[in-house]
């Protein structure tokens, strides 16, 4: 027996196929764990080889030994100098790689990540990122501020030192519009925000509840598209996250450290990707739209079914993944 | 410098970011070769072995030894005895797991692959392809009916004897809806077919092509998402699949045969998926959509950012790209 299920934001669906269900704890360890040295000579990103990056656009405390660090990225893929006019290629149309690209380096530590530093520190990291979001949501350019974290090689990424990024573009993608359509859809239809009605849903329900805080709210989705697919969402309504309060940011600091550490922990340091999901820069104050962090864990590959339909098939019961993840102990 | 480039049929853009290019040869060889026997007694689609999967819904030469074997999926995620009736979870839908999981294997060969094989060979692939998809397709509760293929871990498989997958759907995909929405709303402008338009336009600019046929085109996109994407394309327009004409199942055998050889030749087996992308069943003779063949070779691994936003960033040239493909000879 297997089933489709709905994603409530998005409208589409995914297969939870429980012939070749496993039990949450066959993900644990898939990846051979590594031990890496807290400072490393040869990483551009540990302290005292500061001069192998750009200049910070952004630095805490701003002076002697920095804590967090946000640089342009050194191989960025859009640059703040192209052009946006739109030229004519044959019928197709292009233009320059307008944009932001930054690093954010979590921490002076080579061997930490955002799911093993202090509270205090991950605030610092949400920090960053606040006023990182404040200045390039500001440029009247820029459409959409993407903040994201890609942790190990099967999520994209070779450099070991924690890091965050940012990117800034200009224009709304697609895929984004996509999912304001929809939530705009089920506004008109039920008078409500659609994350709203799903906290309500979740907190209710509570089987797929991973972590509640003061501020926010962590679960596995319904429709989760993989195994160990996780939601965090800020309780009170806002649609972009350049609106969030400075008592918000730190408990989302929490929330965000402890679920990471969960799934760190529960399943030894798999790789994954973080993702925080904002309305568009200019659509600051919508009441269909609310921002929240997506993390995926990389523990299965998504193959042509995936790519040609965009119908996900997973493998496990976010109940059953919520449950395991709700038993792994954090510290304080 | 870096560029965003448009998809002209779903009106995404991708960045081609040159930063950090390298040239079509650095994608050679990044997965190591690995030998295989032409039989493996553990293998289950293998000779012999016949009676470790389902009994075949299709099967070529119907006596004898078979040279190609379509069954159902033995550990299906979709089955046709579930029930479409949805069902209300608290805020949330879910139905059975209604469908049909097929899988084709190609030859006999543990060895081979559908690059490797002869033409002919590969044209009694495309016929099962056919055969399926009109039985498959002619159930009316079945909307949409994906053939596709992973080849390699990277791209989802763990299973080494050559074979593609077909899964029939009840529903349409959100993500297939909106090619749908984008390509009838050029139709509506421009009085024309989109991929017929590109067609013309990849014949006329050169660039980008890999091959032409008498009844097909291959071509790298202008907006490639990933490195060595590539494209073919019936000439003849055909909503879908399932209205080609045999002769032009014959020259589809030579050209995805030839094409998969380049790719499998020129860089050394990488692991790559292929996605016949058609219109749903219902939609057959639409004047707006067109069905065709995505080759994605696995060579990058998308990130955050591109599962964020949509947005694809590639590191190569769909110009150099294709030249490097066009320099491959293939066998007659």
């Amino acid at each position: 027996m297997s089933e489709f299920r709905q994603n409530l934001v998005t409208n589409e669906w995914v297969v939870v196929a429980v012939e070749r269900a496993r039990r949450p704890h066959d993900f644990v360890g898939v990846k051979p764990t590594k031990t890496l040295p807290e400072h490393s000579e040869t990483c551009p990103f540990c302290p005292g080889n500061e001069k192998e990056t750009p200049v910070a656009v952004y630095r805490y405390p701003s002076e002697g030994n920095w804590q967090v660090r946000v640089i342009p990225n050194k191989f960025a893929a859009l640059k703040p100098l192209e052009s946006l006019e739109r030229e004519q290629v044959g019928r197709y149309l292009k233009f320059g790689g307008f944009g932001y690209a930054e690093v954010v380096v979590e921490t002076p530590k080579h061997n930490q990540t955002l799911g093993t530093i202090s509270i205090d520190e991950a605030y610092q990291v949400m920090l960053a990122y606040k006023a990182r979001y404040d200045i390039l949501s500001a440029d009247q350019r820029i459409d959409l501020v993407t903040i994201f974290r890609n942790h190990g090689e099967r999520a994209g990424t070779s450099l070991e030192h924690p890091h965050s990024q940012i990117i800034a573009t200009p224009l709304v993608p697609l895929r984004v519009r996509s999912q304001l359509e929809e939530t705009q859809r089920y506004s008109a239809n039920f008078g409500t925000c659609v994350f709203c009605d799903i906290i309500k849903e979740e907190l209710k329900d509570g089987r797929r509840l991973v972590l509640e805080t003061e501020h926010f709210v962590a679960f596995e989705p319904f429709a989760s598209r993989s195994p160990f697919e996780t939601w965090i969402l800020p309780k009170r309504h806002q649609s972009v996250f350049g609106t969030i309060h400075l008592n918000e940011l730190q408990d989302m600091a929490k929330i965000v450290r402890d679920v990471l550490y969960k799934i760190h922990t529960g399943l030894e340091n798999p790789d994954y990707n973080l993702i925080l999901q904002s309305a568009p820069t200019k659509e600051d104050d919508v009441d269909y739209y609310h921002w929240y962090i997506r993390i995926i864990p990389r523990l299965t590959t998504p193959a042509g079914f995936e790519m040609g339909t965009g119908i996900y098939i997973t493998t496990a019961y976010p109940e059953e993944t919520a449950e395991f993840l709700r038993k792994v102990d954090v510290p304080q």
